[in-house]
């Protein structure tokens, strides 16, 4: 048996999200079906992160253990050729020891939401950004993301369905930047809680509008209760980045 | 009767090119019927650039006259609630004089052309950029692409179905800029030759594996036939960027 770490990019829009799903496709479904058809072997693709549906991945990370004797370049040119749908593309293979895990060895995690502010419906880019029809104070954003970075009770900012053991977190980075109509919010962490980016940033989206103050955000921390939420920003703008490992 | 300058982003994937077309949808008859649908007046909507299938754009220029009387800025609200499929969005509608033509009245444009080069398809970029599957030397690309720029005859880089009068052009500019894996081609002057751009580019991409010098580019130039032309680049890529007027 050896085990290949595979770096994966997805496309999430034909999907439910990472994990398999009675109800509709999966990119780990995907992977594991292309595995199948090369190998004859079914055998569970084990994710740095479990993304939502929707949410798309540049450089996600992953294992797999396989039985049948398989050089990683094959292996990946294979899974390349055989995955449907081919919203999925394994961009580097290599073989790890036993021990390591995509998800419990990954050590911090990062993700980019994009955001275009304007009027107009997105056309190539629609489900690939979040529209938002009018301005954002960029400047604002960053300085009141901020007050999330560090150790938090992130309840506030947590989906009801949150399997996590403890809602507490430790943020390391949250960054805005705005480039023209174009708005990217960077965050990293060891790990995440269920929706906690996307919670983030739509509590951001507040501040950009001029909804919320820089208090408004500190109070719905503080008050570690969902129902304070601003607002949850959809998935499409969501893209899974970076995985660190020892 | 009021004519109207549009700023246009398309997604050109689901269509046939920009141009009315029997055998399948096209972005001017997409605008045109959503201008029906809002005013009931059957008019035709010129661009300054007529791209082929697959191409898109990211700022294309327009214009349309309309008899009914709308303000601009409904105007561009109603078309982007309108037109179908929704690949096609209005960024920006003023009114313009009645002399002031879309095709007519520019005076240079410029198109990208976007290519990413590694071995793993492409996912959420498919149909947005050319995948080239080994890495392209971009310095000499660059270098070479100056052969082209100037006052030409681009016979070699011209489609057989190109019906411009001549073939003779003047390419102002076309730069070669890598960034990772991903390069992107600039290419501006007054007016192109049907698919002068990928022809172009897939030239630049036959320096860039090596498989062409800079004199095999020169000769190709010089000779004025297209038989000689080394490589048509996809569809795929190429993006409409920009229009200038007086």
């Amino acid at each position: 048996m050896t085990r290949f770490a595979l770096t994966l990019e997805y496309d999430g829009r034909p999907f439910m999200g990472w994990q398999r799903q009675n109800h509709g496709p999966s990119v780990q479904q995907a992977l594991e079906e292309a595995v199948f058809a090369m190998t004859g072997e079914r055998t569970a693709v084990h994710a740095a992160g479990r993304t939502d549906a929707g949410v798309h991945a540049l450089a996600m990370r992953a294992h797999v253990d396989i039985a049948k004797p398989v050089a990683a370049f094959r292996l990946m040119e294979a899974l390349n050729a055989l995955v449907r749908p081919r919203s999925v593309a394994v961009l580097a293979c290599t073989v790890v020891p036993d021990d390591w895990h995509a998800r419990f060895s990954c050590l911090a995690r990062a993700y980019e939401y994009r955001i275009v502010t304007r009027r107009a419906p997105l056309t190539w880019e629609a489900g690939l950004a979040w529209q938002v029809p009018q301005p954002l104070d960029a400047d604002a954003m960053h300085a009141t993301a901020q007050v999330l970075v560090g150790r938090h009770d992130f309840t506030t900012f947590r989906s009801a369905h949150c399997q996590a053991d403890s809602p507490v977190r430790t943020l390391d980075l949250l960054d805005v930047a705005r480039d023209g109509e174009r708005i990217v919010v960077k965050a990293a962490a060891r790990s995440f809680l269920h929706h906690q980016v996307r919670s983030m940033v739509g509590c951001l989206a507040m501040v950009g509008m001029g909804r919320w103050s820089c208090d408004d955000l500190a109070e719905a921390l503080a008050a570690r209760d969902r129902a304070r939420l601003g607002l949850n920003a959809p998935p499409d703008g969501l893209f899974f980045v970076r995985a660190v490992y020892p």
